[in-house]
């Protein structure tokens, strides 16, 4: 990151998570009804996710008056309200299977928090979507719409975003209405079912999310070692469960042929643009003002209820781990407006790198 | 990057290309032959390869004094010997499809140096080999190994790495001998011989190239935003022609229930590992001490032989484009060993943020 | 900034105030008692400081758990509680001479919080104080110990710091006892009548903050753009009221021959010392193991009683301004707090550059 | 550096040094003659300069076509070509008081280039003069002008800038024609005799540089940690020689009463200014659309002829030191040229922050 500074604080058992972001533009007059229907987005809410409720109201504790940012550093807090803390105490030399706790054991010598995995919950992705929120708000002011379905979860695949950019806008205008984002109902319909068959079974599933961006002016990247891709892998690989990034055909390019995976440069009215979006939008890191298209894979949620092999690692002793708690059998659900805020907060460093932080007015 | 920053400069056909370090340790004994070794895996040579040939001696303009070196910022300079510029010259307002042309004029507004590419040259890598040279280097001396296979070419697959630790130490090691790297030699030979087809064909394939590094200890990585996952893909994605990058089992996690995904820990003689490595070697960002394992894909080379579609930027008239010039069918064994180099920069990077430069001796 | 990365946030009048630092060790066990009693050098008492008295308590909102740094960004806040806001809502346009008020109406578009100098209030020091608590304790564990005494007030001069090294330690050990830090009693009685004069003139003093760090060793900084000197600058230079910076004889060298200004090297038992410190402590923006002297000028509190001359921003006629509120006729004794905290952040951010973050453990 | 991204490389005696430019627009026009006038500034000419003369002309390597920045990283190389290094291979065991021998010694562990100072060495300024040249041409092109002049050699003093600010336009405009800065001549004289003097006496002078910054709009500066002052002083204390740094009345600031300090507001045909200027432009760390004035002090140039007292840093064993070698008995007027360029360079990141890289077009 680099004109829009962000870092993020917090522990999912502190007394707040929140996050401070550096680089906004003075006089932006900030959404909040739009950042609140933003974190719900992110809510927990039926059989498809954990019973932790946390009410999740921001509180814009700087940066912030009259209702415009200022230019200063912005924080937005969020206080934690709903913990079980004493779920954790028991098995905290206990690390849970594809947990971050053995390495944060590592890394932090044993100082990190560990109640509900501390600075590691995926609680503190609520910030992150506060930030987005505002992020989100400055590019729809400026024709740039961001938006995310669930591709596959479990075996179940929804449809792609149309190559079409017309009907893609309207796909994305869609999506925002959805908790459960998916462009075909059905799907949608069979995909909470695998969910909630996975929450019975004391299991959880994992999938893909697809996301566009539509409205990019061509020639936004700054190569080298701060592509498009560079700038949002990065951002998307800082989320947790995300654990693989790919654009346009991604993986999918791998049994190509150049003369099947190369996009024709065509020209409407006298516009450029590409006959096919194979790159999704980008060529050698620099946007080409075709629709951005990118996919992340999101693993199953690592916390399940059915018995685990641990090692106590005090002792070294095998353990036979069964997490109670509270637990989500999915989170792609979830994650995808954050997924959304990621690359909302990507998009704006690019877009202030190249025309100044005046630009987000 | 943060302790160890890193800048690439020039242009395929200017004067030179090369690579700015600062952050290296005062000290380091440089292998020059090993630089050399290294550069030539990154040589075009044979039928599926350009015949494009350069000399790729590097020169260490700063930084180095009496075979070690000083602390003070590290500069290698690659001189350009073989252009032929006359080839770009008649075509420099039509933009090659797949390839930064286009996004390139509309970013650099028509100032870029557009002969054979530019900045946006393959060759630019040239200087990350060699200051990958050294990485790895250093991670060699503090027993951390590095090494890539070709996965997959066209639709031909080579065995994935092994999960057995000490049969991946083989494997690795094996590896740094071949110019053409797989793990089994009928599979390599089988990808060679569609690569050459392509070439006939005046087309080119993509692939798979899938890393492996070993001897990392647990505990490296720096979330929230510089997980080891955002760190390496940061760099990953600055290559040109990668398109996707995945840790562990990466997209294949969307398909399985947390169940099948998760890590079992277990104890070997004392000592905490998983059961199986789905996750590729990372938990929360952080590595657990296995091995790191991640995958990229490799579009395939956008320069090809066949006439293709495109618009001249300044009439927006179509025109059907045949690239003269020399070209490579395939550039994943020669992106091998660019891999490589990214993976070692970061790791260095990432060592370095948790014990100081002085660790690198 | 680099391996300690640091930001301020929060306004005046807003709802709290705060910094959040990150790049700590994790198990670092913070003394909050030594954190408030630096707090209360910030604080304002007496005749000699504004009317203004804040709780400043710390509050510890992330990265500390059962009494430890956790290694995840730290975010300290302190309320703010005892604003008159309606103070300032009727002078918003007018700004007042050498303060930032009309400079942020420029930088901000008048979106600033303007009560009480917002963003650029003397309070936002205080997180800085808590944060230099920390930095402070973890150099005091290492031998490192910092101090500052104001060396000028009005034109009554302090004595200057001792050359000799155990003379300097006792002086900084004594400085820590003293709300009104000065080397020479009688010296800070003058200095304080001075103060109270002022403050009965409507009027305000401005003087010199010297500074040592002694325990430092040999082989610090990271030229060439962070020297020493240029990470304590830019933090110093960051202080609101600071308008000068000089290390050793500072501006004294512009008189002098290099034979009277050169430190001639001395070994005394074997170790390598200068037998002069005119270069305070540093050469070539690296610390030679001598103490590590600086200065500081604090113009004169810009609020003052008297009525000045200034201009209403939106209509440009001229107004007679009489700041009322309640301000500090001096604010040197308050910012010599800030001054060692900028200096142990800076040095903390240097050694941690080069010896990694477990080195503050 | 944030927007501009600068990094100096090379040694003395090496085969080459040079700056790394990243953040420059693409189609600025580089104005090659006025890097070289700017160059021949900093060259060594006549009795008051070292006889070491160097050609330095500067190599554009990198990120320029065409006459133009390509707005990809930018190198400028320059050869060293009259290098003596038989003269420091004898004397390497024995740092030379007031340079960077001894603390380089302990901070590279021994492996620094130790010929001719190697990195620390004051030719390392003249790629920064090459980069600064850019970036003057830059602000120059958009009326922002700077200028320098030496106010103090030995004890004998130029006049002080113009507080007005057409007849500072003049002064600026004149000292770009001259090799020995002053706005006085008859000063000029007597301080190139006092240099002159020191010369015969194997001895060498310390001074002052004032700088003025004409034509900046009102509203640039980062606070809180990029403030104007925080930005310019970091790179201003990066250059050798450069011990202490002032704005506006700087340590002049340490005697006077907020009445006596502060800058009333006034109107001017309805252009908001300030009466005095004793803040030198900057108020909260922010332009308030006055000349930006600053002073720097200039370290007498540590070599000199006359026996220093030195210690032979492998044995302790006591040295009299007699620098053989070719030296400055004063740099002050080669180092002004620096110190333009050092300004020149954060005004273009403070300009390119607010308004994006296209600005500089």
């Amino acid at each position: 990151m680099n004109t829009i500074k962000i870092n993020l604080f917090g522990e999912s058992h502190g007394e707040a998570i929140g996050v401070l972001i550096d680089g906004l533009a003075p006089g932006i007059k900030i959404d909040l009804d739009f950042m609140r229907a933003q974190l719900d987005k992110r809510r927990a809410k039926g059989a498809i996710s954990t019973p932790r409720h946390e009410a999740d109201e921001p509180e814009l504790i700087s940066g912030f008056f009259n209702g415009h940012t200022t230019g200063t550093p912005l924080c937005i807090m969020i206080r934690n309200s709903a913990q079980h803390s004493g779920d954790y105490a028991a098995t905290k030399d206990i690390p849970r299977p594809a947990h971050a706790d053995y390495s944060a054991e590592k890394k932090y010598l044993g100082y990190q928090d560990y109640r509900g995995g501390g600075h590691f919950s995926g609680r503190l992705t609520a910030p992150l979507v506060a930030a987005g929120a505002i992020c989100m708000q400055i590019l729809a002011s400026k024709g740039i719409h961001i938006g995310s379905h669930i591709l596959q979860v479990a075996n179940i695949n929804d449809q792609a975003f149309s190559d079409d950019v017309s009907t893609l806008a309207a796909e994305i205008a869609a999506l925002d209405k959805l908790y459960f984002p998916v462009l075909n109902e059905a799907t949608g319909v069979a995909m909470v079912a695998a969910i909630e068959e996975a929450a019975k079974a004391q299991d959880s599933v994992g999938g893909i999310i697809e996301s566009a961006v539509i409205g990019l002016p061509a020639g936004i990247g700054e190569p080298f070692f701060d592509s498009v891709e560079s700038v949002l892998a990065k951002l998307l690989f800082s989320v947790p469960a995300v654990k693989g990034v790919e654009f346009g055909l991604g993986f999918g390019f791998a049994g190509l042929k150049g003369s099947e995976a190369n996009d024709p440069f065509i020209a409407e009215a006298g516009e450029i643009r590409t006959a096919t979006n194979n790159n999704g939008g980008l060529n050698g890191g620099i946007t080409n003002g075709m629709p951005l298209k990118l996919r992340t894979v999101i693993k199953p949620t690592p916390s399940i209820g059915q018995p685990q092999q641990s090692v106590n690692m005090k002792t070294a002793e095998p353990v036979q781990l069964s997490i109670k708690g509270r637990h989500d059998p999915a989170i792609i659900h979830r994650a995808r407006v954050v997924q959304d805020s990621m690359i909302a907060i990507g998009i704006v460093d690019l877009m202030t790198a190249r025309f100044g932080y005046l630009w987000q007015l």
